[in-house]
């Protein structure tokens, strides 16, 4: 471990000449705002908090803390539910709310260049005059940094990919505060090695993403959500692998089990709590949208569904999936004396079958209380548990690792959209191996005084 | 620049004590023929050339010529159109021809594991009694490993990405003979750098590709060939740009200048001489193929197209798309006494009319014969530009340097698919900046003897 220096006044007046006096603070209730994310995770406060204003402001930041030996964390809103953005270590916590612009809209090019504070939420109302969108839609309104560093996924990620599938070049400040670009704004290229790859997923642990020029999509003409509910969970599981085999293009495929699918009925969606599917399909064409979701119901309602309706009203179709977004708060408003712990794991399509069984066989021996939300599409699940005490988190942690090991020996992975952040990281080698060495290995010569989100993605020895 | 150790008698003994005598050569014909890909660039010979079986041998081979200097170039089937596979510096020429076997369909999941020595039209026949194909198609019959190291693309990546889009995990050979294995079969991932995305496109400096994971597609239940005529350039260039922003999801989108038309001509396709455009939609129903092909009509007849083709006959498509992948050849042979050297650039859409006139100025300004073929739907071009002596070769490389800069000034890049390999190393400062030391940062770490594949990619001093 590197000993890192404490950040005594003379540091703060330096950040205070790079970003301006207003932009620093180490008062208290700042310090405690940027100590947690989302997650069960202990808090950590930082020493001072920095708000940058531009990309040199960020690359000067770093080059002091590298050249001072101080632990620098990136900070978008604080959404994450790994621990990603707590400042384990102290140090300077590096705010890039104010770095929340929209630099240029390339509507021709379906493109458009940011910067990384900015909420995809809010880009996105922006957008929406273009009649384009950025696809990956995490839930919680992150900042388009936070879901490039993290590769942020969500919902329509079966359709059109994660954060890293739909970001085209970046401007990263690096440790040593150079300032570099990566990638071009041609969708095909192949001149060297994918830097923009690199960074996206790094969790800030390589460097920070100043700006982003990210590939768009056309807002959908004509949109269908479709719920089916079954008699059992194995039903609506084998469902899921047989709408995902048809060849339809589904736009999301979201199982919520039983005790999950409360939260729906409880923000007014009209169904009795069954285990259900819920899904969107996104069409060009009237006459595709009406064969798709004839294809969707005939798969549904041959494997048993006990009722299957699809929506085309628009209002109503977004009170849907604003209740599906809000499925951890309806949770949290449901059990307000309890904390809640989100798991995510993700198996490849043919292994989801096997995981859900795996899931429930925990909880029923477990006999612990457990919401099952996935994106089934793409073989991700989140098991979401109540705990109330160290004790019943303790129990509530052993099930997340044996659910963890379940899903890397399906072929899968710890984590498909949360990152590694803290509570990732005790699995990354028994999922990269050897791997881990590599990524080890580049942490070393792109970070070489480990100042960057020091205590994530690798395990600590 | 590494003083590399000659591959003396008791290094091939060595090596043959690796992957057996039989599998090593030193005779002049094979030297020969692997001393050259299909580019203008001049041919180097091996020292020996290695015929791996398996993984650990490929990692064996990498530990010896790391632990005694000397250079390793991996070899698929040498199709590379930028000097990717010359040995530049001599030493081992390692060939993954003999690993060439489909390890596992998961065809529940769109997947297949694969050696790297496999062509990917063999493993494409091989697939379809799935119903499945691994969409990126750049024309000669290349080896997955070799698609992967370059960022092979192709026709169909309008709609279905380039060989970088279609993998989901890798086994890879490093210098010093570890053996490690990135990514999963997991769709999503976000756990920890993306160490396959690293790999690939890295054309063999960073490590040797030794098993691959690829996502496939459903071969498409209804699909069908456009060819529109057009009385200029310009006309053809608009309807490219209309037909990519109407939402209409081509998976193929090809531009011809009249010169090159001709190359369908003379292969059979019923058309006149003309700037074309060659389009494919691809349907899972006959109403949303019809809505395709009525609003591309539409598009190309308003920008003034002299005609119009649809084809639904999957023969007669099969004969136009087999003579546009063989127009390189079809030059070829109409040409005898001539070579060819083909360019290759990409930009952001918008600019696609901009580079296009640009080029159509410099071929004007030359006063040289020249065939524009672009992977339109893209912002990809090829200049396709015939050479006969060192004069003549030397203009040609002076209007590819032009072009190459025009692109880059653009947005755009010095290779959308070829890959750097020895032709565009000198731009490659101009393209990414700071971004390339960071890239001989990386080279560094992973290969710090500088064995692998010497002289690709980054410019020499």
């Amino acid at each position: 471990m590197v000993d890192f220096t404490p950040v005594a006044t003379n540091i703060v007046d330096e950040l205070a000449a790079i970003v301006g006096s207003a932009n620093v603070s180490t008062g208290e209730s700042e310090l405690d705002l940027h100590s947690h994310d989302q997650s069960f995770h202990a808090p950590h406060r930082p020493e001072v908090i920095v708000w940058a204003n531009d990309a040199q402001q960020v690359a000067d930041v770093l080059k002091l803390a590298n050249e001072r030996r101080i632990p620098v964390t990136p900070w978008g809103v604080g959404s994450s539910l790994e621990g990603n953005p707590i400042p384990l270590h102290g140090g300077i916590l590096l705010s890039l709310r104010n770095m929340n612009k929209i630099l240029k809209v390339h509507a021709d090019d379906f493109q458009v260049t940011v910067q990384p504070g900015l909420p995809y939420k809010d880009m996105n109302k922006d957008l929406s005059r273009h009649g384009l969108f950025f696809p990956p839609d995490p839930g919680a309104n992150a900042t388009i940094g936070g879901m490039l560093a993290n590769n942020a996924a969500g919902i329509r990620t079966v359709k059109y990919g994660a954060s890293k599938d739909n970001v085209l070049a970046l401007q990263v400040a690096l440790a040593d505060g150079r300032l570099i670009r990566t990638g071009s704004r041609s969708i095909k290229q192949s001149a060297g090695y994918n830097l923009t790859q690199l960074f996206v997923g790094s969790e800030g642990t390589l460097g920070v993403i100043t700006e982003a020029t990210l590939k768009l999509s056309p807002i959908p003409e004509f949109s269908s959500t479709m719920i089916a509910a079954f008699p059992t969970v194995e039903q609506a599981i084998e469902a899921v692998v047989s709408v995902k085999g048809s060849g339809v293009d589904v736009a999301a495929l979201e199982f919520l089990d039983t005790p999950a699918s409360q939260t729906l009925v409880s923000r007014g969606v009209d169904i009795e709590p069954n285990p259900t599917l819920l899904m969107e399909v996104h069409n060009a064409h009237p006459e595709s949208q009406e064969a798709d979701v004839a294809t969707v119901r005939e798969i549904c309602e041959g494997l048993g569904a006990a009722s299957f309706v699809a929506i085309v009203d628009n209002t109503k179709a977004q009170a849907v999936w604003q209740a599906r977004h809000k499925a951890y708060e309806t949770l949290v408003q449901m059990f307000p004396t309890m904390k809640f712990h989100v798991m995510d794991v993700a198996v490849p399509i043919s292994a989801y079958p096997e995981i859900i069984a795996f899931v429930q066989q925990q909880i029923m021996a477990g006999g612990v209380m457990a919401f099952l939300v996935g994106h089934a599409g793409d073989g991700n699940i989140h098991v979401t548990m109540p705990w109330q005490d160290e004790k019943s988190l303790a129990s509530v942690k052993a099930m997340n690792s044996d659910i963890i090991h379940k899903a890397i020996e399906l072929g899968g992975t710890a984590t498909g959209e949360h990152g590694v952040g803290i509570g990732k990281a005790p699995y990354m080698a028994d999922e990269h191996g050897a791997g881990l060495d590599v990524m080890r290995e580049l942490k070393q010569t792109l970070d070489p005084h480990g100042i960057l989100n020091p205590g994530k993605i690798f395990p600590t020895l």
